[in-house]
């Protein structure tokens, strides 16, 4: 039996109130049946911005990009085991950022659970392979105390995920006290770094030896990079930061830091030699592949490895810049953080490569920006040319899942009014959650995207190399040649957002690139610019 | 260590080969890098088809049409758990719908998993929650066996998943015994129906008591539904076919059948008053969902229910259809079944209307056609129009996982090349796996798309009815009203499919629909017609 109409004693009605006491006024949603009662809720609840998707991988990826940014959770809704499948690969890449995400996963009743019914599977099965935190609830009275729960599971920095009945969602609470809302606890405080710990850092630091400093996390928001750089300047370590940081602060004003590479022999030669590897919220770098011959640990032969703070967690607690500001009092008292300079590459001009499409974006990032990068190996010539840009965040695919970039750029907008967002997207990837850009279109968001148009999977045409598969290939190698190219028929990104209520353009040199952009900069709501660039490899 | 070049001798020549010898020939792909050497044996082995897919939903969803149309499975090409995430909503409804799949799903190399880098996962976990079978290969010498074992046990009418570690891909074959393609051993042969259950259901088709007879499975194809209906004239019993069939024969000189509706009051009146159930290939009947105060089980109080055969299986075994053929020469020697007449209905003209857009489609159907129906809301006319079309199969969606449309087309085009695909698909699902429109048009797949254009998910507010929600809502429910609304902005199908190199066109008007029609029939490749429909419910 459902509560009166109009009563907000119902299951749907506590989650909403008990999501918004914990600090949570955002929703991704893409629902359906299983989770009517919630979306009938919503209006009860003003305060809790509903943002529709159209395919749920790109509610994840919202939620994923929303709380890197407004460092809290964004909720999710999605529908059953389908649903969440459908949202698993952001909630990949949200577990690998330890971004802190609630998912509110739509079941069958309670009672409808015994029939089997076509929409039925193993919801915890699915969940729990990408969820730190797992709750079913069993009854309207619980659900308040639930939703507290996985607020704070969440901000523990990783994936909670409440499974919410249809019946749970719509019976009345029968008690009026199980109504009241709750708060989430208030995450424990985090320990202080260990002092054992910190001495051992401080000892590899002052060896003499060479010693590289590995920052991810929350070590690379710009005050665990200022410590980090303390660190270094007083003791000629060098710092790294992770390959895919969660975030990443830099630009004029902040501490600049290189990250370890992506490519296996170029990440081994930038931690040849190093005796002393120190970690502050980095896991210990391992290659993202394993390649035939290669070492899949990145640590050199005979390094001392010393973890000062975890990767896991970082983010919502702050912990490995803590550990790096209290190394830095003490090996670096007096020192003073050396940062980067405004200094801009000039505008190109010609036809739009890798390397002139980086140039436009150096000269043209506004201040304040937030990058979302899923640019994959168009994008490798941008780290040099936005070094010196107005201070911007950098955000980046950290589980290696493709089809972030347009859905987290979408959480970023809504997370970041004020501020501008430039998606740095590669084609292939943008087509496995290409309907984000109708939610740009739809909540006018601030999104600048850039298409890098290369008509390939380009990074597995390197890929096929480096995992020795080319040296196999049966004749000319035209038939696996055709599964990595995208050239046929050519995709028109231009169409495909114009169908979706983005305006667009499509540009193929460095100057129309450069109009685009600032025509882009000129209009509120989205935009995209089509880049047409040669690929790396023909 | 790798094989020399040009060796066949590794894991992946190996799968290959073991494959196409038992009988898969078709791989709907999305590889990335620990699927390169999969990739590069392919030019050894041209007889197999590698189809590329820009999203593991699209290769999955059309594994499954593939599968209903070709009887017998393709593979897929997954990338770790991201892309066998990203691919499980539509083998969500391949389980349902019990067609033979068989997913390859490469990981990490073996010796890289205990780095967990960043896209590992547990990929046994996602795979389990809807693969009747899930292997992982641990030695490339195993490959062959393991391959020819997953092709076995798809063909039991069930998802087999194969996990590839990258290493056991490249890795040489030591023995060369054991490179021998591998045959999947035949299917046992399906069981007998059991004479117990056949008396029982005799029994209740001669009671001269009301008797339904519901058929699913593989007796949902001419004979069995001509058994059935031999069964029906004979006895004065009712016939009814599943809600969502795997593949449903109809048309002109086959046996004509209703389906149990999926709205639950519906449901319930077709049943009204049964006092045998009798099963043929299908499920006891259950609602799709629950509702508030309705029941979950359709079976009448007081009804018997006989299943002569079970739906597990049916689809590859034929079971049910056996079954009821014993039926009828037991019960109905001398019946001989009725068959629908060839009866089209006039081609109407004026306003699109969900009812003029069925009539078009009855009328011009094509001979031989297959329909894939992902239509929802706006197909309700379709099931009264089309009964009299030329004979034809229509695919459904059997587990209610949308977006299935558009990716189950291409596999069904792919498995019968030689006739014409109609692809049904509602406005709202369409947008799930869009992207399957670019693999129409790269493999000049004769499929006529007609995308329903409603600016809404209909049946959410329909839904909204039926769950009770609606009469929760607070204030004017707007919040919760633009939650089903797709209306803004307006998505323009016509830019999205010539953005992906499909013709396209817009139409307002039943002669529109009826000449768009005609000129996508009278043109090799695929089309797309958005037709603009008004919804159901404004």
């Amino acid at each position: 039996m459902t509560g009166a109409p109009g009563s907000p004693g119902n299951g749907a009605g506590a989650l909403l109130r008990s999501l918004l006491a914990s600090g949570v006024d955002t929703c991704f949603a893409n629902p359906g049946t299983s989770e009517m009662h919630f979306v009938a809720a919503l209006d009860g609840v003003p305060q809790i911005r509903a943002v529709l998707a159209l395919f749920e991988g790109v509610a994840t990826g919202a939620a994923d990009g929303y709380a890197r940014m407004a460092e809290r959770p964004a909720a999710t809704l999605l529908h059953l085991g389908p649903g969440l499948g459908n949202g698993f690969a952001n909630l990949h890449n949200a577990r690998r950022a330890g971004t802190p995400v609630v998912n509110v996963v739509g079941d069958h009743a309670t009672t409808h659970a015994k029939y089997d019914a076509p929409l039925q599977s193993d919801i915890p099965a699915i969940a729990g392979a990408v969820s730190g935190w797992v709750r079913e609830s069993t009854s309207p009275a619980d659900v308040a105390a639930d939703a507290a729960a996985a607020v704070a599971a969440a901000r523990e920095g990783q994936v909670a995920t409440l499974v919410l009945p249809a019946d749970v969602s719509w019976d009345p609470i029968d008690e009026p006290d199980a109504d009241a809302v709750l708060l989430a606890p208030a995450a424990a405080p985090h320990p202080p770094p260990h002092p054992a710990a910190l001495r051992a850092a401080a000892a590899a630091f002052t060896s003499g030896e060479p010693c590289v400093l590995l920052v991810g996390g929350d070590a690379t928001r710009a005050a665990g990079l200022a410590a980090a750089h303390r660190l270094a300047a007083a003791t000629g370590a060098r710092v790294l930061a992770e390959t895919f940081p969660t975030r990443l602060e830099r630009g004029a004003g902040v501490a600049p830091v290189d990250r370890l590479a992506y490519h296996v022999d170029l990440a081994v030669a930038q931690l040849a030699g190093t005796r002393h590897l120190v970690l502050a919220g980095a896991r210990s770098p391992v290659s993202f592949f394993a390649y035939p011959g290669k070492a899949s640990d990145l640590v050199p032969e005979g390094c001392d490895v010393h973890a000062v703070a975890p990767r896991e967690g970082s983010i919502t607690t702050g912990i490995a810049t803590a550990a790096l500001e209290e190394l830095a009092d003490l090996v670096a008292p007096g020192t003073v953080a050396r940062t980067a300079p405004l200094a801009r590459p000039p505008l190109p001009t010609g036809p739009l490569t890798v390397d002139s499409a980086a140039a436009v974006v150096g000269a043209l990032l506004p201040e304040g920006a937030i990058v979302v990068d899923e640019s994959v190996t168009s994008g490798l010539g941008l780290p040099a040319t936005t070094a010196g840009a107005p201070r911007h965040d950098w955000l980046t695919l950290t589980g290696g899942s493709i089809g972030y970039g347009l859905p987290a750029a979408t959480g970023a907008a809504v997370a970041c009014p004020d501020r501008p967002v430039w998606c740095l997207q590669a084609d292939g990837s943008a087509m496995y959650t290409i309907s984000a850009l109708w939610t740009h279109a739809r909540e006018g968001l601030d999104i600048t995207t850039v298409v890098y148009h290369n008509d390939a999977y380009a990074i597995l045409r390197l890929e096929l190399e480096q995992t020795g598969a080319a040296a196999r290939l049966a004749g000319d190698g035209a038939r696996a040649r055709a599964l990595l190219d995208l050239g046929g028929p050519q995709l028109d990104f231009v169409a495909l957002a114009t169908g979706m209520g983005v305006p667009a353009e499509r540009v193929d040199t460095a100057e129309g690139l450069a109009a685009a952009l600032r025509r882009a900069a000129a209009e509120p709501g989205p935009h995209l610019v089509e880049a047409m660039v040669p690929p790396l490899l023909p």
